[in-house]
């Protein structure tokens, strides 16, 4: 392994695990990977060099700290759709002569690309052929060549061309700055970087389609969009398009409105999610699940109102400093109140109500408390991007000393809380940057933390990565990203550490020396907010919810008139055992309300006839199982009582 | 009985219970009251003949409707405490003679009289002797005459008085407008009504004293305020002073901090309460406990946003007609939004999200909903008193056939709730007046709602009054006036029937006649608002809260360390039946720990000792009683499930 150096010839390449090696200076990106393995340099699309990410035959010529980006890290996908989206333009010129093209960048996922057609009026049927122009393309393996190029020469290309759109960008270009990159007999006007060659994009599907105004101005001409999306394995876009449909499927949206979980009136407002019955007993059945974990675990509740002076958020420094996601102040005879943006200042001002000795420590406060933030509307979606939101906050104060077993307890309940829904969880350690100094607090405390979050992490045998300069500037964190049913993954509660809001609100302790000390605080939300995390579980049991959050749990379905009493009494005892039941006592066929209790997601049915009736039995169907056979309707309350009590999943998730 | 007639010579009285009478022009009020029985005459203070309160021995020369004012009635206070307002000032001028007088009102609960003592500092010491003289002033059984009397005479007057307030009083009114009243030796300028006599003044406390400025204005002089009560017999003054000692203790600014139930901070804002960790379980409590309740009784709960956009006001008629109470409006992109000052119209578009079928009626719509009204920051009172409340709100949406159902339910379910806490509720039907037109929705419907109110009060077996006149204008309503442990009356929560707001939202139901209706709504809230309820019952309780409101239910003393493992073991079966129990494991002595949770009132103490832990027992110690004995601790947790499930009252409420 090679030292630093300070030769002009050579240059010191810092990897991710710190080890570093020094090469010839001018040995390009294809070249580094192979020293560290030949896969590596098969699989590699770019490099990440000084936060710059470059193409990976290009000469490396300064030292610093490098990262070979593959399919697997976001760096390697944007080069991969981005060289996509090249390609894409390259089929369309080749299928319809003579467009004009306008930019066609990476996305979150995938790419897309804005054409001029001229008179043509493209069509979603179009698209198979462009596709299959894409991989015939693709299959060439042809190379992205870069090439710096004068503003002069490139004008002249796209004058020649006829192409009023790179024109327009080339404008505001200046000269020595200017690359084309070509894959074939396509030559794109593009800053790069791009993947090695054409052969990378193994798999394409073409979306949709959409207009879009050049430069997003609505004075000019609109553009038709294709968004795309590639991948380097057929198997991947398979599983891509698998869970599309599952999402959409799944759309909370959707399922919101026909499960009757929430709805949103424009004249009530945008944003502002109206709870319905179905998803309020939802949403209190997870607030009660959550509360009672918190009481075992010595939290206190509180609650705190939904509006404060603007003094409060002045002392935390909230405002001015977030004045833009914040609502305009609300003037009160001679002071101005906002609502609020976050419960922490509330929690900090009950902890300062009264002096506390170390013995006191750690206090635990939580609230399921309601903030409201601006978003654009445009921006808005549904649960999941809302203006006034409830998260389930709380704010441990403890002492240094007692900071370490704090956060086990914090990570232990996120972790118990999330495996109620078998959603698994990733672990990201969020640390400052060793070279960054912009942090609050003193560096001992930090430096402490963070041996301690990672001990604490070893300990429980945790899987976790580390996150270098990913920490707030509060203090270091723990980011939970949970995976869901189809496989998407969410960052949802944090546990945050923080030095500042102690010192902004001169929060201290007695220790046991008789001198007062400075607690330390932990923020910490595991589900983030229900809103958000309601979006989620919608989505992640596709509606079909466990027993225990299921708004109606047992729908009882005689099968005449005659039997209505047996099917309210029967409710009347399952009510009575805290299950939420109904009685379908229309003069409807059983074939109807059965189906009708299907398409509502009713966990189970009873289905009460004679014979029911005579053995007080009754004849039990589960949702999207159907006929699990007829039993006792005692025994079968007492399977239910269990079920609910110890939260099972449902056998049927998928 | 006599018959209405239109001679000059004679006037028509019609009595609050619509019979009538009619008299000789000129019968006076004391006549009028003989008429009816000698002892509702002796009784009598003054009468209030259309609107207008008089003396009781002024002729009468008017038809119109009376009310014969005693001690029982609003008026009868007023004049009473006014005269005694006069007897205070007879009794100043006789013991510190060349006294200026200000003014002498009657107020809710008493009386003052503004006085200039000169270079004299009254001092409370001194209000015995003013006590002893008023009482020996009343016993003369002075007549409070009445004389008009021309401007000039009354300046004359005043100006050989040399007293400037009530010549500066006489600026004001007019020549044919003023009264004198005298008893006594002293006369002051009064527009009446009194009392026939003083020695209807049995009882008198002057209660404190004040500075009050001449006028308001702090530019004038201040003279001495001194606030009394006096009453018609020494038994009520004897109760009524020990009512404000019983109040004073049991003040809720006062427990409501010593027992950590809630705070308000000036950082956070004023009239915005705080509710600390004891309060949000006892807040909890009442929540869990109505909730629970309604959902037996088929109500749906929902959860609404704290904001709405102004449309929904400007719908509901409410903005911008109430907008002193409200909040100014908060501007969002091209939107206006308010604090929500009521759920109902979010209810409304609730109901009309979907159509509805007279068999989906009733639908019962509820929410523990906050809302803001602006208040005055003078008129703020902990609890009681704020700018941010919860409503415990619901809607009902039925049919003009189900209403009389809906209000029986709602009428049983407030009775039921106050019985929990022991307070005893009168019920007063509030009707519209016939004569008033103004009012919404049609007759028919007003007419048959008010029969029917009736009807379900009468099949209920209820003690109730009617108040003609005090329907709200959008129905007519049933108020519940509820006492607390001390005797004060609270009105709390209504139920309100609406035939307005149907209109306004365009709510309706398929009828069985497959014709679209409008639903009628009732408003409903037995508590009223959170806060204000809790306010009522910390006092009501004295702080002495049932167990199952208890915010701390079982304190664990160990006699020393040596029994703390089995304190802990104890604590953690409780806590696994659901009861709130926590250790004192500090080194302390016993008598202390024991000190400490009676001044916490934590209703039972298990003492823990060497004896205890050997045969798994605990000593029992309950809150105001003392020692119950030792008893097995299996059979005292079952004891303590069962006082929380049936939520017993405790023995020592006063």
């Amino acid at each position: 392994m090679a030292e630093h150096t300070t030769d002009v010839n050579t240059i010191t390449i810092t990897f991710p695990d710190k080890h570093q090696r020094t090469y010839p200076a001018g040995t390009t990106g294809y070249e580094i990977a192979s020293d560290i393995s030949g896969r590596l340099a098969n699989d590699a699309l770019s490099i990440t060099l000084n936060e710059t990410v470059m193409d990976l035959d290009l000469p490396v010529r300064e030292s610093g700290n490098i990262r070979i980006n593959t399919w697997e890290t976001n760096d390697g996908k944007m080069t991969f759709w981005h060289s996509s989206a090249h390609l894409l333009a390259e089929a369309v010129e080749a299928l319809y002569p003579g467009v004009k093209l306008g930019i066609g960048p990476a996305i979150e996922q995938g790419f897309y690309y804005d054409i001029d057609f001229g008179d043509h009026a493209v069509s979603t049927e179009e698209l198979p052929a462009i596709e299959k122009k894409m991989i015939e393309l693709a299959r060439s393996k042809s190379e992205y060549v870069r090439r710096e190029i004068s503003k002069d020469e490139a004008v002249n290309h796209y004058k020649k061309k006829e192409d009023p759109y790179k024109l327009d960008l080339l404008n505001e270009l200046e000269d020595g700055t200017i690359t084309f990159y070509t894959q074939g007999n396509f030559t794109d006007l593009c800053r790069g970087p791009h993947i090695p060659h054409t052969g990378k994009v193994k798999a394409v599907k073409l979306l949709s389609l959409a207009g879009a105004y050049w430069r997003g101005n609505s004075d000019n001409k609109q553009l038709t969009r294709i968004y795309g999306i590639s991948f380097p394995k057929q198997k991947m876009l398979d599983e891509y398009l698998h869970m599309l449909e599952e999402a959409r499927k799944r759309d909370h949206k959707k399922l919101g409105k026909e499960l009757g979980l929430y709805m949103i009136d424009s004249m009530v407002g945008s944003g502002l999610p109206i709870w319905l019955p179905n998803g309020t007993v939802l949403r209190r059945s997870l607030e009660a699940f959550l509360r009672d974990e918190q009481i075992n675990r010595g939290y206190q509740e509180v609650i705190t109102p939904h509006i404060a002076n603007l003094k409060l958020y002045e002392t935390s420094g909230h405002y001015p400093y977030y004045k833009d996601s914040q609502y305009d102040p609300i003037q009160v005879d001679d002071e101005q109140y906002m609502m609020k943006p976050m419960n922490c200042p509330h929690h900090h001002r009950i902890y300062a109500r009264e002096m506390h000795s170390y013995r006191d420590l750690p206090i635990r406060l939580s609230e399921f408390g309601t903030v409201y933030r601006y978003e654009q509307s445009g921006e808005l979606n549904g649960l999941s991007r809302v203006r006034g939101f409830t998260q389930d906050d709380a704010h441990i104060y403890c002492t240094h000393d007692q900071l370490k077993e704090e956060i086990k307890n914090c990570i232990d309940l996120t972790q118990y809380v999330f495996s109620i829904f078998d959603m698994p969880v990733d672990i990201r350690l969020s640390f400052r940057d060793e070279n960054e100094k912009k942090f609050g607090g003193k560096s001992e405390y930090w430096e402490r933390a963070q041996r301690e979050i990672r001990e604490v992490a070893d300990e429980m045998g945790l899987d976790y990565t580390v996150a270098e300069g990913e920490a707030s500037f509060y203090g270091p964190k723990i980011d939970f990203i949970i995976r869901d049913a189809i496989g998407r993954k969410w960052q949802l509660g944090t546990v945050q550490l923080d030095y500042v809001m102690p010192e902004r609100f001169d929060l201290t302790y007695m220790g046991s020396d008789n001198q007062k000390h400075r607690p330390v605080i932990i923020h910490r939300a595991p589900f983030g907010s229900m809103e958000r995390f309601t979006s989620i579980l919608i989505e992640h049991f596709a509606g079909n919810f466990p027993l225990w959050l299921s708004p109606l749990q047992v729908a009882l379905l005689p099968v005449s008139d005659l039997f209505n009493a047996q099917a309210n009494s029967y409710a009347k005892r399952l009510r009575e055992a805290g299950i939420r039941a109904k009685v379908d006592d229309r003069s409807e066929q059983i074939g109807l309300k059965i189906r009708e209790a299907e398409t509502a997601k009713t966990p189970y049915m009873f289905v009460i006839g004679k014979r029911e009736q005579e053995n007080q039995t009754v004849s039990v169907r589960r949702h999207k199982t159907g006929d699990l056979g007829t039993f006792a309707f005692d025994e079968y309350l007492d399977k239910l009582s269990h079920e609910i009590k110890n939260r099972h999943l449902p056998d049927n998730i998928q």
